[in-house]
């Protein structure tokens, strides 16, 4: 017992074991974890060279033990523990949802989401790879959207390095071949290098597992090989705790793909996820049913932010809208809205009780868009959502509920309240030089008027009550905030 | 035959009749107008003080006679005649709908039709009625909509000078009474001169039959008296050319009235009005059935303008959006968009086939808003939309048919095309650095950068044809027109 291993990060047990014939395939290899009467049982991966890895994320501190089995005999009933000790600094566990329709992290630090999308970011190679990672450590995004396969698609011709399966001959007519029964293990070391670094800078890794823009194949694998590829994902990545499992991107533009392949994903994820990490799908023109049991929360693309308060309504979950369209300038309408536009879409989203992503595609000789490959980061939105978070996470730890026309009937982009103590009434693009304010009887407020674009907070009032009209700067994209004073 | 009138100018006859009783009710008079084996029979109105007339349009030169029928027998039998001669410079006609889904003058002349409103203008006296004369003589619009009846609103409080009907004891527990069985021809003749001064700057006048803002009565009148009123409204003012008839601000909102009420109104006008003017009715949150015959065009409240090639499909009519928010700063929501924001629905909704109404709303110590009062503008759209006009008149006369993904894919909020031969792509809020274009074949193109805000005109390419990609300012509020060369 000589192990000591955080709350919420991960013990690895790796033993060797045979390396004849298909051992992905062939080798079934698990462990089982005990706490006292608890039991936990974890899937096992092959990890080539003979190398058979078990992950294992503790959630309570204390004695763990473990014990493997297979069937193969030399995997079989061998025996390890570790001590599970208290999370460093940083560390506040996986994100869970939260009062319905947030999320927090285990520890109770809320989780107020902001993330990005790079959708093809781990298969640029080192150099890229690491100026993404040292963007994303000045950038404020705590979530950030990306493809286990690699993207086919308009600025995105490159081949990657490394892929997830082994190479086999093409079949006739085809460009590529793969052997969809043999993992290539330098993709997913690779891979799962990238999620870890990406939990140590405090953001949440949302894997995507399928995406439509593929010239390779993996789009349009047989069921079986998809099933195999799935619990492969599992079995390696989720112990990680900043693991969040998107289904797809863009999944009703799978054409390959019915209802059902979709529903049999989530329950295989929901089966054999023994952490239950964050999952949910993204859309293209449909969305799918986010009320069905097996959804944690509704990742949604769409334009009109305005709506957050219904899809709440609809689907009684967190609302990320992860693809709001994209700071930038491209040839695509989705890729080409101003830094102002975005960063009004985050903030009537988030007024309205949602969580909403940020993206970047300005174009460039070299082709490297944030959106798809990382890089740098030009917009003029990531600083406004810096402060957006800030202004979020200096609020309520419950997270804003819409309540568009209560307290400041003339917030024409949506008021988010926690109860009676906290108001957020965003303006976006209207300029309103007053505005009236009904205050909640039997409190007082100190009232402030944001400057979303310039970043700046006026006091408006120190302790105002009752009905009163306020005057605003007559500028666009202004909030109010309203809190009540401790008695 | 010493009477010359210009073709789509009125003549009026006028004579003496009896004072006693009341002349509204008691008189009935009218008259026939004869060209040919042409008759013309229309309704005159008592104007006060004995005197009674008639007034017509004539819409074909050469001598026109008349005489007159009443049940008076002084008023009954009388004759006139007059010669009707060329229009003069500036004088082309009544706008008619033409093409479907446009307007053009009745000499032929397309009307693209740029808006504005100044509710109660013509309740504010006469120095801030120059004044808004004035400041009309300088701008851009060629339509102005406005109530007969006074405006009782937020900003809005002020009594009339005068009004339509002739004070009466309020009744019991009323504020204000009236008699509205006889009209205030002090009022009227007031009204008909500033119609005639916006008719002699180019300006239509879309006058607002019934509105719900009301603290007078107007709005809650009996129905003989509705009908009493539109009979006179039609009898003193439809022969103006420039005439459109709205039967309400927000029908909707008027909870006095029934959709029968409404069809009557449409009814009493389509079979009084000899010259059948233009003939709408403006929502407030339920849209009117345009479709419906004796709707002219639709007349539309809505703020989403990407709509508007739904509207045109559903109403199979003209799509004028009278209302789509304001610019200014005033406390409500409608009231306090930006001038950039505006803009951008002007040009979107004139992409998508339709045209789009202007309101200025910027709050002043004297509460002058130009929305409802008149007065002067300080916004930053009405340059903008003056230079919307002028992109509009440049093009071809038929009028934009919206052809959204044809012609330009990535035309983000639009594009309105005439054949083959015209395009006109808009990118609002969109910044594309590049657009592809698929020109149609066998024509060469003149491609050209507008940018809406800066009010510029860029050349792109001179003679395009196929597909290609074009390079552009990469900032927003930019437009594509490329138009067919010359063969």
């Amino acid at each position: 017992m000589d192990t000591s291993i955080e709350k919420w990060d991960f013990f690895e047990l790796e033993l060797t074991g045979p390396k004849g014939g298909n051992p992905f395939v062939d080798v079934r290899f698990g462990a089982a974890f005990r706490q006292g009467h608890r039991c936990v049982e974890v899937d096992g991966f092959y990890d080539g060279d003979g190398a058979y890895r078990v992950r294992f994320m503790p959630d309570t501190e204390g004695e763990w033990t473990c014990e493997t089995c297979s069937n193969r005999a030399e995997l079989a009933g061998r025996k390890a523990s570790f001590r599970c000790v208290s999370p460093g600094p940083g560390n506040h566990g996986p994100v869970l949802v939260s009062n319905r329709f947030h999320f927090a992290h285990a520890d109770g630090t809320p989780h107020k989401s902001v993330g990005t999308t790079c959708y093809a970011w781990v298969h640029q190679g080192d150099a890229l790879e690491e100026q993404t990672l040292a963007t994303l450590r000045q950038a404020p995004f705590n979530k950030l959207r990306f493809c286990v396969f690699p993207k086919d698609y308009d600025y995105n011709r490159n081949d990657p390095e490394r892929y997830p399966f082994v190479k086999a001959p093409p079949a006739e007519g085809e460009r590529y071949g793969w052997d969809f029964t043999r993992f290539d293990p330098a993709f997913w070391r690779h891979f799962e290098r990238r999620v870890g670094q990406l939990r140590d800078l405090g953001i949440e890794a949302d894997i995507i597992v399928f995406h439509p823009y593929d010239r390779w194949g993996f789009a349009r694998m047989p069921s079986e090989a998809d099933d195999r590829y799935i619990r492969y994902l599992i079995a390696r990545l989720a112990a990680f705790r900043n693991v969040w499992w998107s289904m797809a991107n863009e999944y009703d533009f799978m054409q390959g793909k019915s209802a059902a392949d979709w529903d049999r994903y989530f329950a295989l994820f929901q089966r054999l996820d023994p952490y239950g990490r964050l999952r949910s799908i993204h859309n293209g023109h449909r969305f799918y049913d986010h009320a069905r049991g097996w959804v944690t929360h509704a990742s949604v693309q769409h334009s009109d932010l305005g709506k957050v308060p219904e899809w709440r309504a609809q689907y009684g979950k967190p609302v990320v809208v992860d693809e709001c369209c994209y700071e930038g300038n491209n040839r695509h309408c989705w890729g080409n809205i101003t830094g102002e536009e975005l960063t009004r879409r985050c903030w009537r989203g988030c007024v309205g009780g949602g969580y909403v992503g940020h993206g970047e595609t300005y174009v460039n000789p070299e082709e490297i868009l944030w959106w798809s490959k990382g890089g740098r980061l030009v917009g003029s939105s990531p600083a406004r959502i810096a402060f957006l978070r800030k202004v979020l996470e200096e609020g309520p730890a419950e997270g804003l509920e819409p309540c568009a026309s209560r307290v400041v009937p003339a917030a024409c982009e949506g008021c988010g309240c926690v109860g009676d103590g906290y108001f957020l009434a965003y303006f976006g693009i209207h300029q309103p030089a007053s505005v009236q304010v009904h205050l909640p009887p039997g409190k007082r407020y100190r009232i402030e008027a944001i400057d979303t674009w310039n970043m700046t907070v006026q006091p408006v009032r120190e302790a105002a009550e009752g009905s009163l009209e306020i005057e605003l700067p007559g500028r666009p994209y202004i909030a109010v905030r309203i809190v009540a004073r401790r008695p």
